[in-house]
């Protein structure tokens, strides 16, 4: 049995059905996987990655290991399945190091596992592995890496503005117009109207959400609102934004004037504090909160639990914080992403070509990384180009 | 401890949640308790129900006790939320009759308790009650009984057409436009498309989805997966119907001729089998199909078992058969109403309406059933119009 | 030449041309022409009408005289086609009384020529026709008659509330839900937002528009702004249409509250002075108003223009009037129904579904008039049903 | 006064109201002017246009020699407003050759006459100015500019593709995304369904319509027929344009297989002959085409004329061909843009936002069109977002 760090490998057959489930939704990678399995492009390659375990990511690392690839894995605090880390582990023999429960710190060890096992290639979700790659200061574990992706907008944010430069290319997917159009928009539009729906049953037709944020996530969520017959009031401090949404005939608003009238508030601008505990006052006894950003802190989360008198599960991921003046509101998932912590995250096939993209990026790096400068950089557009007319081929035949 | 058979007492605690939680969204009832605290409508009264046992059916109950009723019920098979029944047992003092894996046998058996528990008033859901008083020939239940309800069109149906005449009057809660609009095409459109994606956490975006039956729940249904990217096709008999979905900007076809397309068929027609198995030869390797009727009945479902060669539950409310043919199709929640069995049912909100109208129903049968006629009849229009304001004060303000 | 009294004889190949156009997208009038001229039901019949003289009616009328009719028509003040009545006249030889700037007594006096032509059936708009013989009080007119058609709401009002009875059957087209979906939701809704479009050239997308009136029509009118990114805010004093409404996503207000906000305000309520003079106390400066009823008077548009200081057409069917007050607005077709005097009326198609309905009718009443009761009453189904099933053959194929 | 050739000064008053009415719903422009008339920017300037001579250029002309400016200004073949154009000469003063029947020497002719008028700056819309200029061979009439802009996208391609360098720089209006997303997506959108429902009364709900081209335009076109009910099928070569439009919930497909279901076909692609003489052997007895880009060419307009046995105007821009097949089908507008042919262009107040990106263009010229490099260049940052706040203050508030 490989190295492991997970909650029970019992529940490896109950992961199983999971991961089938998953795959039969999945045909772009599985065209590749056959591709794969012929010509082995990771064959003596390690790859180690951070990303959601959960069955969608369990089937894309099934495409890399039958392109020849040994894998280990460790996942985001919240988002593990921890049947799916089971079935990983046993079935597949991929070294997994992630539970469901666990807290920042202890994901930030089992990071450092992965990058332990001594890759050749990371796969990188919002830059833990670079960010430890960073902190090991002689380098020694970046010597024997000769290329990495990675997934998220936070992620190439902190690679361009915060961390270290690294002797290797990392090629951005969040980069691709076919990412920000296809998961952000569509995907992310449609998993959080599901989120919302599946944790508190509430009516969304006729009610007032405030959707703040209006780039590619937040035109799809208040497109899939409105097309379920909520009033929704986006709030952007883009100009531009502001403008397409109103002409889009959506009301648009500042967070100020918006806050008093709103049964939900959606927060989805990858900024800091964006709902402030001040702006408690302005609320409606009652209101609904819920964060589709990547981060809890787009909402001032730990000074609003400080302020709470009380506080209960009164539904799974809903939870009822009371403040001192006697006002209620509900917090869904605790403000972590409420499409992935309250519901099972994107669309399967739209992770189909997300994963699709990652895949033909550590195809490129495994045969051609020592052409590419160091660093942060764009997907090749052949990349994109083929993965979106794969999908045109399988999704509109 | 009144009498009972549930499924185990001890889930109050997490029952109690569930109702604290539906009740703060259901102010109508509120107020509604309010002057029937004052006023007791229903003391001396016993009302025997049939519906659905899950928290906002508690929170009718509540209503209905404030008002002086004692209070006895039964719901369906797999609608049931053992947590909720352990709550109405142990902290409400309902007499509960109902567990979610019951079986049709077992439900009609608890049918029966709800009836021996000597009811001046009933509440009926489907007409399973009145299906049983008109079996116990000598009429002497009936005797006690001065009037009754019911909730649906397949309910009033059987009451118009199939069951024997009885001496007392049943006031059809379906025929009302509040009922017809707000809970069949607002109601049931967002909760189906709610079923649907948290138990598949498939793509609707891009898919071609068939709705075969374009009534109020069928237009609900069509207009929200359409605003959640899905391409509708609409099938509908009749002439008007189609026309209509037609104008709407609705792909129309036949059954026969939309199958072929369809990623997803949803059925929601009140009709006896609508999806027939010999149309599995016309179908996509893959498709999925659910039910959003009322009956598990609109598709031929058990000849579609007895010819599967293999089944299992690949994920949970997701079924996985395979024809002898090699082909294979998922059933969710096996064909059972989709938005009960696979998610919460209708929105909180929407059974705030529907239930408000049913207990002003009820409270007008205890004071004024002498001077009705017996047999089904309409909710008088004072009843519908002073429900339809007060939502409108609720949710508009 | 028949007898008649129009425009100018000589714009006939103008009209000639229009109606030719007409005539190739009205297939069901097309196919009901080629049956009418072998059973020919209207022989030895004269069928005097009123309604609009444009070319949608010249294809319906031609389809009447194939079937061996007579026919004299007569229009409404503002909605003839001078071209079209022209070629009425000298090509089809039918007796038209009708003008395009005709005003009301002219209007009723041309009516008056339509009875006096002898009449065996009429076809009747509003019911100016019946009016007449109604005040004809020795029914020597009447006498002639077996039986009537009347095409409106207002018309059916009419007759069923405040004209005498008459010893023939009336048959009202608008009891049709076929007329009220088709061409009362979708068929109004469109041409109410062209005419809009082609009178000001104003954006409507981001526009707060005040749709007053949530029956079919205003359904259809609200739905399609907004399909245009219009701000629509629906009033209607009916609980269950703002709730509808509501819950269908729009904002509902009440004519008050609205006001202030409104850039565009239509009405359709079928209602008299719904927006009255002090009224624009509340208005922005600058507000274009029209009207998508059948009538004028839903607005009290008389004491308006006796307030308004300064009136000038600015552009064709746009009005500006200034207040003593300085306060500035816009009417568009000096309020007379939006889509007909500042368009061209319903879309040919939606018509040819309700002038079918029409002349089904009409052949209903030349061979079975004697079989029905006499008075106003609704279309027959095996007519509604066999027009719609036409309009699907053509539409959806 | 001043030099000029148009149709018919006597038009004047008539082109006063049209421009009154233009001027009312222009703010940003208004403001504009207040500022320009203090600080006057354009005093001892002579700017030189090229644009469609309409209301809502004459208000923007206004604007500029409000700030000092000299005008001449040449249209486009087809969209002058004669009206307008004696207006701008008779009561503005500005120097006007153009009018509407001209054709493309006599628009070359004119063209030219404005660059004899002697500019120091020039406003080109599709280039034609700049090629003018570019064959005077010695530059004279160059050396007198220090400075241009250029509307649109074609515009932008003859200058970075085909033109010679000039020596002073060239503003693409075209390149900001204010104008991408408010006039081309939302204008263009609205203002091509006007033009197709002004011209043909025919019903767009429940009709097939083939939007060919899914950029800015396209998306506009498609999302505005669909809010019209009608049932669009999109056409893009580009694998990521058809992936976004199938996601939106639009049928895709390629152009072959869309025309034989066509009731209504719209090019909006830029490209050459999209629309091909052989492929009306596939199209619907019947169908309407029409182009929404830039020029005529995207079908091939000409073969297809010289084709047809029979051709003759039905209705106003809409033109009835008979192929010597028998089969017919109907032009709009000759092929050009239908908004601006057979309606008045994009709405007002989108115009606004565009003239206002040209007026603080040409400002920036006049003050610093020595500190640019020669060249074609985008419009500054500080531009296109102070006018986009304009826009925000004025159209949301």
């Amino acid at each position: 049995m490989v190295s492991h760090k997970i909650e029970n490998i019992k529940l490896s057959q109950k992961g199983k059905n999971r991961v089938d489930w998953a795959r039969q939704n999945m045909p772009i990678l599985q065209s590749l996987k056959r591709r794969f399995s012929k010509t082995l492009p990771f064959r003596e390659h390690k790859i180690s990655i951070c990303l959601h375990v959960e069955a969608k990511s369990a089937v894309w690392v099934e495409t890399l290991m039958a392109g020849g690839a040994e894998v280990a894995i460790t996942g985001s605090p919240g988002s593990t399945q921890d049947e799916t880390a089971a079935y990983m582990v046993d079935k597949m023999g991929v070294e997994v190091f992630s539970w469901r429960a666990e807290n920042y710190e202890e994901h930030m060890e089992n990071a450092r596992q992965v990058l332990k096992a001594g890759p050749t290639i990371i796969s990188d979700n919002g830059g833990d592995l670079h960010f430890l790659l960073g902190e090991n200061v002689d380098q020694t574990q970046s010597n024997s890496i000769i290329g990495a992706t990675e997934e998220t907008t936070s992620g190439a944010t902190r690679l361009r503005e915060e961390l270290p430069n690294f002797n290797f290319p990392t090629i951005i997917i969040n980069d691709t117009m076919a990412k920000r159009i296809v998961e952000n928009r569509y995907g992310v539009g449609i998993s959080v109207v599901d989120g919302i729906m599946r944790s508190t049953n509430i009516m969304l037709g006729g009610k007032t959400v405030v959707v703040i944020g209006y780039g590619y996530c937040g035109q799809g969520i208040a497109q899939r609102l409105r097309g379920l017959g909520a009033h929704v009031t986006v709030v952007d401090n883009t100009p531009l934004a502001q403008l397409e949404a109103h002409l889009e005939g959506f009301k648009t608003s500042t967070v100020e004037k918006a806050l008093p009238n709103a049964h939900f508030i959606v927060t989805v601008t990858g900024r800091y504090h964006v709902i402030q505990a001040r702006h408690f006052d302005l609320m409606r006894d009652g209101v609904i909160l819920c964060n589709a950003g990547q981060n809890q802190f787009e909402m001032e989360i730990d000074t609003i639990y400080d302020q709470a008198e009380r506080a209960r599960e009164i539904r799974p991921n809903v939870e009822e914080l009371i403040l001192p003046s006697g006002k209620k509101f509900f917090l869904l998932a605790r403000g972590n992403s409420v499409n992935l912590a309250a519901g099972d995250g994107n669309p399967i096939e739209i992770m189909d070509l997300g994963l699709s993209l990652q895949s033909l990026s550590l195809e490129f790096l495994a045969s051609r990384a020592d052409e590419l400068v160091p660093g942060p950089q764009t997907v090749p557009w052949e990349i994109e180009n083929s993965t979106v007319k794969a999908a045109i081929s399988e999704w509109v035949g």
